[in-house]
């Protein structure tokens, strides 16, 4: 474009947007990149917004200047809700931070923000009606009004909704320090500092509990503009505070509430009043599904696609997140590949009907979600990003486009554009390492380059660890995925494949070894990183196994009966989680030691 | 301290603080860690704040956890006045930057952060009494009050006071934007987009300016709470307005203002009078200075310690900033070099006296200045650190703490130090080269290590610039000063000595000439850094002829004549500007190679 004065970019919206943004709004937009000129055309502003992050993504530097490729895109998204689910109770992540994370939603095209404001382990809204929430709840780690209601308008600005997620009655621990005559028990209550499903439960019995619930909800109901309202309902432990308090059993007895599901679906009814006489449609996740639930609710589904198709058999409305934990630490392409509208094999229930056209369009979409159990501050955006731009892409772009190959190509760009524009998913981890190692900080990222956190529950279980926990190990100062590992381990499948290229998988095998070995001293000086010595070791003879397998296939060798045993108990155990990390060249060391066998 | 149940930290503060914070306020402290305790004893809180700082920078982490040396340490600070002049007018620098910029000056111990709020470029705060200021003078990139109050109050917990600049009557040109009445000229007036020393200037001769100015002066002073006010008052342009109005002319006849500067005086008796008015200090730079300003004013130093030493002998505190410019990219030895105190030779007037212990005293300390003409948000930190620890310690530690190689090898951990507590300066340029570079960001990195910005006014001069450029070019993503250089000089000094290491000399400009090669590629494909292609290949060179001459004095041979000739010839050129860089290792390579020479 540039030196072309007749160069110019063109907006042409069709209507105002139509205040408050909400579901199904539409967020088409038809981009035209000529020499002459670039028109950005939608029927909303909302569009446009979507058509600019794409014409931003455009724009790259040619020997001649910045450049547009010249392109015809017409583009909608496939779901009408695609958003991330935050945390912000486990650990507290501040407002700053808050406005980040918008920012990077709306450069992959996200559109709704949904705020987990509240949980045993702390409660992080100003509440002006009832204060010893926030005061009692929190540590003084809390949003204020005036600062949600910044980010509500900020959010606004990139076309992002925020939907405001209260958890009751379960995971209200941190309710109760303050209002403890809402609780079943008889208290008092302290904020929770240990991760897991905790007893404390407010009361569904008195009618105390209502009254300020409706208080409560009437509250925020005023302060957050969107239609939903999230009410959380998970989790109520089933050996709880209901479970162990006469006064409940009798409740129950004389209401005729079978069991403690019924007894949730009572509460649920009364909040769902509640959240409708102020006008707001009810959310939750699936445990709030019964037969009683009004079709407007919508169910967000933390077991499972079978669970949202079964909802949507009954005609309610909702949304996936069973999948999409990002917390668990899996790699972006196994997020990639998770579909709301694509029933699991082995979850599913074989004789259920396929679901129709009109039940599937009751399932709206998905939602990232980042429980904090594990994170902090310090390295919530590298938690957070690139994976959350391959969920985005899922819930935008067509069911075919499931090349995780392809995917993995455009990832490692968007990253660098993510970082390039602000996210800190790089610099965070950049700066704990540096902070863990200090002049040492390049070798130890050398080192950790092919290590990645323990995956699924492993670390939550071990908990070995409270919310008061420094997580500066170097197992927080790591990304979920090594980008080195995944590249070994495609180059290692050419390789198995058709012999290609094995002097660089060899380079590769010794530097990881040189690195393995230098880190040594630096690990043992320093009482954080002692732990990783052990991992070194291990890298040093995988790395070594590697090397030996690979220059036997190379020699069309194969290994002894004796050696291939050894191998495979070295393999077995360096396989073994470490400081809770994993060494993730292991699968490619054993499928070239597989192929060596005798 | 690890393990041991009665370690304790332990504050002792003889009085609370005594609100406004202010000059002279205690700020020592007296630290004592024993393997039992901490104890950090001050007289008022502000020296505890000073004694934390300390603490936190002691904390590392050893084979056995986290410790603290044992020490006894009583600390005070040379200077009262240690503070941050930063120029938010050419370029805006935001909130949030200000807020950070407020931290890196706690863990330094500086204690003041001077806003330059004006100058031609914008007009950076609002006003509710004159909102077309703010309104017309500053793209709408301006602080509100809101924002100014929380600064202050933000400073104020971390013990660093606030003193406001509103340049005038020069450097004002975004004042005259939304209120031309002011100006001496007819206007209308822009924002000014081009650096330099502009003409527009307030109107000394009209009442209606004494008016605004005191309703202005009225509003600020309520606003900022130190006892000083900045009213600039340097480079009022001798060919500005003031000489070619006649009106200003025939005002100074019968005013009897025998020239410029007289008028300057005659405008500045009339603002002093405002300030007073409102129970404030007048601030202003060199130019203030004249007979009738009394002696509660305050001399901020561009011209030097001499200018400074003759307002001292005229009874008049002042502070040096001359020296510590930040923007002229000077190392952080050089600046570490500039004392309050020292009267340099060169500028010097050798019959002026010594000045008396009284006079001494009135040199209150000093300011580090960051005028932000080719510095933007993106790459402030960069500026600023870790070059003001240099010039925090100057101010800070005692006149005979001088040896700038001490110095440095304590400013690289403290460079660290700072980036691990929230600095930006490596993250801003890691960030600022991945985007000129992508993929090939490392190899960048390892090109510009040993690059340097050209200094002084070099680039200012050149004019090149404009306040929209963009300044994304490889200068901009550079640190001031190159500690690779640095390293590679002070490494050849050794062998040119002692004939110690030429190993370690011949490897560093072996990688250096092979990252000048591997660059150039990336270079010539991409329309930002192609400029840089004439530097890829002077550094070539320069590491050719460092290669040439160490080999020979290794072998105890010398140049020829004639090769002598062109390598001079070479050096030469190489040693020029380019791109508006500088290859840092020419001085260390035109060493070699004099010692070369036949």
């Amino acid at each position: 474009m540039e030196g072309d004065e007749a160069a110019t970019l063109r907006f042409v919206v069709e209507r105002k947007s139509t205040g408050t943004q909400k579901l199904g709004d539409d967020e088409s937009y038809h981009l035209v990149v000529k020499t002459d000129a670039v028109t950005l055309t939608s029927t909303e502003p909302l569009g446009a917004l979507r058509g600019l992050e794409t014409l931003l993504q455009l724009v790259g530097v040619t020997t001649q200047g910045f450049a547009i490729p010249a392109v015809d895109i017409t583009d909608q998204p496939r779901f009408p809700w695609r958003g991330l689910s935050l945390d912000v109770s486990r650990h507290f992540i501040p407002f700053d931070e808050i406005k980040r994370t918008i920012d990077g939603l709306a450069m992959v095209k996200m559109n709704v923000f949904h705020w987990h404001l509240s949980d045993d382990q702390g409660f992080r809204i100003e509440s002006k009606r009832y204060p010893r929430l926030h005061e009692y709840g929190s540590d003084g780690l809390y949003y204020t009004q005036t600062q949600v209601r910044e980010v509500i308008a900020y959010a606004h600005d990139r076309g992002v909704r925020v939907v405001p997620e209260f958890d009751m009655p379960g995971h209200a621990t941190s309710w109760l320090v303050g209002y403890p005559a809402l609780a079943t028990g008889k208290g008092p209550y302290k904020i929770i500092r240990d991760p897991g499903v905790l007893t404390a439960t407010m009361d569904p019995t008195k009618p105390g509990t209502y009254v300020f619930l409706d208080g409560f909800i009437g509250e925020m109901t005023r302060l957050f503009p969107d239609a939903y309202f999230h009410i959380g309902g998970d989790e109520v432990a089933p050996k709880g505070e209901w479970a162990t308090q006469p006064h409940i059993a009798a409740f129950m007895k004389k209401n005729r509430l079978q069991n403690l599901d019924a007894l949730q679906t009572y509460f649920n009814r009364r909040i769902l009043k509640i959240v409708a006489k102020y006008g707001k449609k009810m959310e939750g996740w699936d445990e709030i599904l019964n037969p009683e639930l009004p079709k407007t609710s919508m169910i967000q589904s933390w077991r499972g696609q079978k669970s949202l198709a079964e909802a949507a058999r009954q005609g309610y409305s909702g949304i996936l997140s069973s999948g999409y934990y990002l917390d668990l630490m899996q790699p972006a392409g196994q997020l990639y590949a998770v579909d709301p509208l694509k029933i699991e094999p082995g979850k599913d229930d074989p004789a259920a009907a396929p679901l129709t056209a009109e039940q599937q369009k009751l399932i709206l979409g998905g939602e990232a979600a980042m429980w904090e159990e594990l994170a902090t501050q310090e390295n919530i955006d590298a938690k957070l990003w690139p994976r959350t731009a391959a969920i985005a892409e899922r819930l935008w772009s067509a069911a075919d486009v499931t090349d995780a190959a392809f995917m993995y190509r455009r990832l490692v760009p968007v990253s660098q554009w993510l970082d390039g524009q602000g996210m800190q998913h790089v610099a965070q981890l950049r700066r704990m390492r540096a902070r863990l190692a200090g002049p040492n900080a390049a070798l130890l990222t050398e080192f950790a380059a092919i290590l990645e956190p323990v995956k699924g529950y492993t670390r939550h279980r071990a908990k070995k660890y409270s919310m008061n926990t420094p997580f500066n190990r170097l197992v927080d100062s790591i990304a979920p995925e090594s980008d080195a590992a995944r590249e070994f381990r495609d180059a290692t499948d050419r390789f198995l494949l058709m012999a290609t290229d094995p002097e660089s998988l060899r380079a590769r095998l010794l530097q990881w070894r040189k690195a393995s070995t230098a880190i040594l001293p630096v690990l043992s000086d320093n009482a954080l990183l002692q732990e990783d010595m052990e991992v070194a070791r291990a890298m040093d003879d995988l790395c070594a196994i590697g090397l030996e397998t690979l220059d036997l296939l190379r020699a069309g060798k194969k290994l002894t009966p004796d050696r291939a045993q050894n191998m495979r108990a070295s393999i077995d155990g360096d396989s073994k989680p470490k400081a809770d990390m994993l060494i993730q060249i292991t699968p490619a060391v054993r499928a070239l030691f597989e192929r060596a066998q005798p």
